[in-house]
């Protein structure tokens, strides 16, 4: 779009609920940003100043229920990341704003729907993350989590319909003409008249096109499954690498399918999450890092990763200086596949003690990175320049003060270094990330599953 | 909940569209409100500052695709409710809101899960307009629109299970307790397990009980079926009524009916819709009212009508001095069964010209009212004070225009009579309409059908 030089994308992870980063006891963390809007008013005002991309709202649509998890995590009540957005919409005026939407427990039409509107009101800022949820069957009328399989089915057929429906009327279709008495052009209506798999959708949407044509298509799953949904119609991807060599085949892999699927490799922008801990020097960056794993329990962390991952071996009752058992039998999941496998490959390879795999996933699978601002700056600048992504999603270790951290410190060094904007240049998510507005009616996605 | 003399609860009607009133070629009306949020933010700051109880968004799940309706009617664009309302909760302070969505085409789970979100947002002011819809079957997988009985049993049961979620927490549940370690009490969950004809819904949710306990339940449909759902759940009815002694009917009928299912008659406010055209002398009313008509398009006017309610007589062609002719045979409608009635009864009763029919239609079936303030505010109280209603719904024959005719000359005469509030006493809509807040768990509605 411009000529400046290739920048990064930043992107900031928030769940939506009480806490960021699992360290609510930490005197200065906030635990009541999932009732009081107030909390993420302030972090987005933040990120903006900042000049960041985006904020992206994780979502899931289910609430453990048993009495240790209530008790001691944090995460059950959280805000619908529809209403959230739309609020954020109104207090800041350039950052974008992602929310999550489940493919595996919506309708085509409502979701295409409500972007279409979250697109008027911010004008051209929103994107959807598309996932396929980790559980949920059992609040949708399901005796269990819909199959993976049949979710990635249902999920690349429940894109294609929500595309389609924002072409539902062209950008020029509403006259509202006085004079003449004409309201619309029927020319400019087209007519979905989906007839899939899972879906029959007929249309038309009863909003205007998008300011951005279509809301910015964002992506997280990285099973096969999700790479080829990310290949086929994502641009914005979250992903999960603990190093480099991961993050480059993931990069060079995916890039190489949308290929594949006919896309120019520039359409799709892949942020590793990264969680951060600052300090001005190593020494208070690894004192800072103590101090948040010294306020999380080791019990529950050990329950909330053997829940989330299942690794196939039984944590409880270790301690710290355990060697974590070598996992024998890896149990078939039907959720965060990647996820359990980068995990049990990465015991297998470097049999870590309980403290040190409770270290590594203490960003709940993610990178965590310790250090300076300009060890920071370094470390991303090298995954950048060389081939292991387009930027990062930052997942802050505590709010407000990792999300400071941040945006005081490492952000004016990667500006500094001309890594990274020192202002908007562009009004929309799309003009932020460079990626075209799709014309109308947009050419649809390649349909057929990519043969490797 | 005070001593003050019973007064009027006002609510204001919007399409969520790009016009009100359909009278979008006046030369003063707005016809980008459909995308221009800015006029909402308008027309809610000035109704709150006229004290108004809240403002209401009409909604459906469809649009018309002919040619003709495309071209002439201003309806196929609007927002997403839950998206406008969630806006306008950070443009105002104390007026109520309200947002229609669908039980035919929606998840109790993520309808729970949005109406907590907003009420928290809104610290306490959203209302849930449950309806069961007049079409939209195409865009959901359907052959065509769900059937009524099936409509109004799967709403039952949808309210249930919303309900039941947003008890899923009691208000104290969450601890956030940094020194213990204990982030919510299991004791204060309350697990659904909800088994039923339509859904199958296990619970907790993942919010937090809204601010109201519940936000407030309104309702529109005036069938048998519908009545019987608005005595069973409902606390806010929106309503039509053509002449009084209808309305008396209706509230009294739907009172009583409250009363066989263990419901005080005070928990429903009856409002029945009015569209107010307001002139300093009677004069200046009907040279508005006039001029209003003639920005309309009989031919327009008449299929609009044709197409919502099935009169079973035809219309096209017929010049505004034609009487209507008798409808025979009625045709079975899915939708607007009671407004087809009300308006057939009428034909037959009265023997209108076809301008008498359009005019009468005017107001989308509801009450035309053409006067001074003086007028209008006796026409208000007699129905108040006669058993007719608890206040109104307001819909604006024109906007800005109708709405700034209704709170600068309207409003004043009906305070200096005290009929209306002259300043907001509460901060919660169930405070504005003296509505108790739902204990926790919430007494469940009865659930067996009524025999009447």
């Amino acid at each position: 779009m411009t000529t400046t030089p290739r920048q990064l994308r930043l992107g900031a992870y928030f769940t939506g609920a009480g806490v960021q980063g699992d360290s609510w006891r930490h005197p200065a963390a906030h635990t009541d940003a999932y009732r009081n809007f107030d909390r993420y008013k302030e972090y987005a005002q933040k990120l903006e100043a900042a000049c960041f991309d985006a904020l992206f709202f994780y979502d899931n649509v289910f609430a453990a229920s048993d009495a240790t998890t209530v008790s001691t995590a944090p995460l059950s009540p959280r805000w619908d990341p529809l209403v959230l957005v739309a609020a954020l919409a109104l207090v800041t005026q350039r950052i974008g704003l992602v929310a999550t939407v489940s493919t595996s427990y919506s309708e085509p039409y409502n979701v295409a729907r409500h972007f279409a509107s979250l697109d008027h009101l911010s004008q051209g800022r929103v994107g959807w993350n598309i996932v396929t949820s980790t559980a949920g069957g059992e609040n949708f009328n399901l005796p269990a989590h819909r199959d993976h399989a049949e979710r990635y089915a249902r999920a690349h057929e429940f894109v294609d319909v929500v595309t389609g429906l924002w072409d539902s009327w062209a950008d020029d279709a509403f006259l509202e003409n006085k004079a003449s008495g004409q309201w619309a052009d029927p020319a400019k209506l087209h007519l979905l008249h989906h007839v899939g798999q899972h879906f029959r959708v007929k249309g038309p949407l009863n909003a205007p096109r998008p300011v951005q044509g279509w809301p910015v298509l964002c992506q997280a799953g990285s099973s096969e499954a999700g790479k080829n949904l990310a290949a086929r119609v994502g641009e914005l991807l979250y992903t999960a690498a603990q190093d480099i060599d991961e993050a480059r085949d993931f990069y060079r892999d995916v890039k190489a399918r949308a290929v594949r699927y006919g896309r120019s490799p520039e359409q799709i922008h892949i942020l590793p999450g990264v969680m951060p801990v600052i300090g001005r020097t190593h020494a208070e960056a690894n004192a800072k890092f103590a101090e948040l794993l010294a306020y999380r329990d080791t019990d529950v962390q050990l329950r909330a990763l053997s829940s989330y991952a299942s690794l196939g071996v039984d944590l409880t009752g270790l301690s710290p200086s355990d060697r974590v058992p070598l996992p024998e039998h890896i149990p078939e999941t039907n959720a965060h596949k990647s996820r359990q496998k980068l995990l049990v490959d990465w015991i297998r390879h470097e049999r870590p003690t309980v403290q040190q795999l409770l270290t590594r996933w203490s960003a709940g699978g993610h990178r965590m990175l310790v250090g300076t601002p300009q060890s920071i700056a370094d470390d991303f600048a090298h995954w950048f320049h060389t081939g292991a992504c387009d930027g990062f999603n930052v997942m802050f270790s505590s709010t407000p003060g990792g999300l400071d951290d941040f945006v005081e410190l490492v952000v004016p060094e990667l500006q500094r270094r001309g890594l990274f904007r020192t202002a908007y240049t562009g009004h929309t998510l799309r003009e932020h990330l460079g990626l075209p507005r799709p014309a109308f009616p947009a050419q649809p996605a390649q349909p057929q599953p990519l043969a490797a």
